[in-house]
């Protein structure tokens, strides 16, 4: 199994949602991995239940070095130029990857910074409104797309190819899904399936609250649900949609032409809301056909719907494979 | 208990999702009932079933005649019309109701036909995605909102309060809780916590399904669950916005403003999206504040978050305390 083939120690930067539940991931998986959370009540916790953790990051970064671990930046946007710097600082030597939201940004800070051949992207589809190491917990990552990214593939050399290799494994020991793209690709994707969400969720949220006590008492299961993202920190809604600014304006302005179209058909004598009616129905079609057998399985044994594309990193005509598999939306394993 | 005090038969006219799990819930209380659907097809799969049902709507008129049974209206919008003609030639006075999305459409087409003394308008705030007698189950309406109208309340006699009293128990009988408002007030409200998803669902759906395989294949539990209503039938959704467009437009005009704010400071060198963001946030968590113990509680002895008045119909200031009743979003019981 490709799964036993992470062998460095995991090294976490931030001990939260994703970083905690990675945390808990690899310990349950035996695997050497130890931590980092800025507020010591994080680590406390963490350290509480047994976990390798503490609040010190030079301490964390040195052992990291030591041990030539694998770093996992795990916080959100704000937080990643100072611990690029910390890395450069206390682990010049470490390959590193993060889980950051959006992938164009952190690519330009690490180029600017001189780190590419030490960076590996990623982005793991998994989460909930709720945030911090309370919220983190095994299994998060099951089945979850993971993006990882492999920009800098035609300048790499073996150490580089090696790392992207490692973070292959690192995301398929936690069960996840690895899915490349280039960083671009996918802050376009997740724009349209994820930063264009949380913005509607807040736009539905503040306009069923301005209908007062009635609506609210009227709102049922659809506006739960529709508006349930929009229970996240607004600093992490922030830090995802400012960051990915462009490709959110675009998605946006494709959202704004329909709904100007579908207000403009409703304001007439006789309106006439079928194109959009019809093209939301075939699309949400589409999409349940997609992911059929992830979401409604109930299989102790689900497959995923994602089709699979095997690569050995490195060899003639791999970076034609990624782009392949970035095309169909695929994901990898190693041979 | 109110609830045994639905005294009369019920005819359910249109046994989909909603009339036919009406019909189930009376049959389990060992209430009188029976039903009409269009097709023949779904009449069949309800008497299979060993419920009443059958497709001959003049026949099935005749009978609520000759039993003074309680009809129940459960069609979409656009079958009320030819309904409406149909009781007034085969059952001219019996009382009924309806379970539409939109109230006022409605309202004026039993003004428009003089049987404004026998109509009380309804709409459960509950249903799926899924339509049709298959989809149809018991327990659909428990703890679910249940709109009932009272526009003709100052000009009622004591036979159209008795009706209205019915149609109260006929609610409370099925699990459901009654919440008093007039068919504009129901009709704005609903515009911004129900129609105004269906609009958003179906743009994001398409936005999604713009991107192609690797936006899809990144889709994750955020973007499911906001585009979950866009697979309900076209047909219902332009039924429901279109026929309530003026409510529909001035919700979306509202979200329009919020979504081009977001759009301009997004467009700018140093966005800004925390006044959206922080709206948002608030405006989520009041909402669950309110629906706290009905959405989270594991006990299985719910208890509802809407305030509870109790009145007696007809009674001086009876109409006053509806109004009370609407502007919290209460419900409302008999005594």
């Amino acid at each position: 199994m490709t799964s036993t083939a992470l062998k460095r120690p995991v090294c976490i930067l931030g001990l939260g949602l994703i970083g905690g539940s990675l945390l808990r991931d690899l310990a349950a998986a035996d695997h050497p991995v130890f931590g980092y959370n800025r507020s010591p009540s994080g680590a406390r916790a963490a350290a509480g239940e047994g976990f390798d953790a503490i609040s010190d990051l030079e301490a964390t970064l040195r052992r990291a070095a030591d041990d030539n671990a694998l770093i996992v930046l795990a916080t959100p946007m704000p937080a990643i130029p100072g611990l690029l710097d910390a890395i450069a600082e206390f682990a010049p030597d470490c390959g590193f990857t993060d889980v950051v939201s959006v992938k164009a940004k952190v690519w330009q800070l690490v180029q600017e910074r001189g780190m590419a051949d030490r960076y590996v992207g990623g982005h793991p589809m998994a989460g909930t409104a709720d945030s911090g190491w309370e919220a983190s917990h095994t299994g998060l990552f099951r089945r979850a797309a993971w993006v990882i990214t492999y920009d800098h593939a035609p300048d790499a050399d073996q150490s580089w190819i090696d790392l992207w290799t490692e973070v292959v494994h690192l995301i398929i020991t936690v069960g996840a899904e690895a899915i490349p793209a280039r960083v671009d690709t996918h802050d376009a994707a997740v724009a349209r399936v994820s930063h264009l969400v949380h913005v509607f969720a807040e736009v539905l949220a503040v306009v069923g609250d301005n209908g007062g006590a009635l609506a609210q008492s009227l709102a049922a299961s659809s506006f739960r649900d529709s508006t349930r993202v929009a229970g996240t920190q607004p600093a992490l809604v922030q830090a995802m949609c400012e960051t990915n600014a462009d490709a959110v304006v675009a998605a946006l302005d494709e959202a704004l032409d329909m709904l100007h179209d579908a207000r403009d058909t409703l304001a007439k004598p006789h309106p006439d809301l079928s194109a959009l009616a019809d093209a939301g129905y075939a699309a949400r079609v589409r999409f349940e056909a997609r992911h059929g057998a992830r979401a409604e399985s109930v299989s102790p044994v689900k497959i995923s719907s994602r089709p699979l594309l095997r690569l050995h990193p490195g060899t003639e005509g791999w970076i034609t494979q990624l782009r392949h598999a970035e095309s169909l939306g695929g994901r990898i394993e190693i041979f």
